[in-house]
């Protein structure tokens, strides 16, 4: 069985890596725009930003799970699972489980009310996958973001 | 024109009210597990879990905006916007305009790379208000959660 671990420094240009191609599954190739360092600086300051779960496959870091809390007005502080990404290559073996177990573990360490991530509605088999393990998948729930662009025309316009 | 402010601890029963009314809204009414103190302990305690700005009218606060911030692993550290909520029977004096001013100022001045937020997908009047302001509501990425009932029962089974 897969074990994971916490990610140190030393991952981050691996975990970087699975970043890119998640985005480019994801058809957003270019919308990276974190560095290696910023993710070193970000993850594994005095006030880390995020928590970082890592599984290797012979030696090599080949899934990431990287959460952080939230607040919800309801539930007040819970984890929010930002990626979780298995390499496109080591896909079907396990590893995506191996990682969420250990975030729900986390949770449930934490005593957290609520686990929540975001899924394309296109992709299937991660939403098989997550309705399998027991979350609940709102398809009435949209998410909404303003990007810097947007950001900047709002307020050009105050 | 309606000046919105910091919320201070003394506001939280009202937030609190503000919290449950919009939870009835939304087909919730018994979600809201928080509690006042628990308000004033995670939004002013050494590291406050959350920034809230409300908005007066005749001296009685009719809306909220609650923030904190969230990691992204494409543009860092963005701020997500948990609840923007105008008492009912205030709506439509533009009460929802001067607190999201206020939020994308906030964002602008941390200068993050993006404002998220969640909404209803049959709140047409809310999805209508967010475009117009410029916000992409991206109906192909749903929230997905893990409840305390299925975290439970997801740790019984490892």
């Amino acid at each position: 069985m897969y074990q994971p671990r916490l990610a140190t420094k030393e991952d981050m240009p691996r975990v970087y890596e699975l970043i890119k191609e998640l985005a480019i599954f994801e058809k957003e190739p270019d919308a990276v725009e974190v560095t290696v360092e910023q993710l070193v600086q970000d993850g594994y300051g005095k006030q880390p930003k995020f928590v970082c779960f890592v599984v290797e496959v012979n030696n090599k870091v080949e899934g990431l799970a990287l959460i952080y809390t939230r607040y919800s007005t309801w539930k007040g502080e819970v984890i929010h699972l930002e990626d979780l990404i298995v390499s496109q290559a080591l896909r079907g073996k396990g590893l995506g489980t191996v990682l969420l177990d250990e975030v729900v573990k986390h949770g449930k360490q934490k005593d957290v009310k609520r686990i929540s991530w975001e899924v394309l509605d296109w992709n299937e088999s991660a939403i098989k996958f997550y309705e399998k393990k027991g979350a609940n998948v709102m398809r009435d729930w949209d998410v909404v973001q303003m990007d810097s662009k947007a950001i900047d025309n709002y307020i050009s316009k105050l």
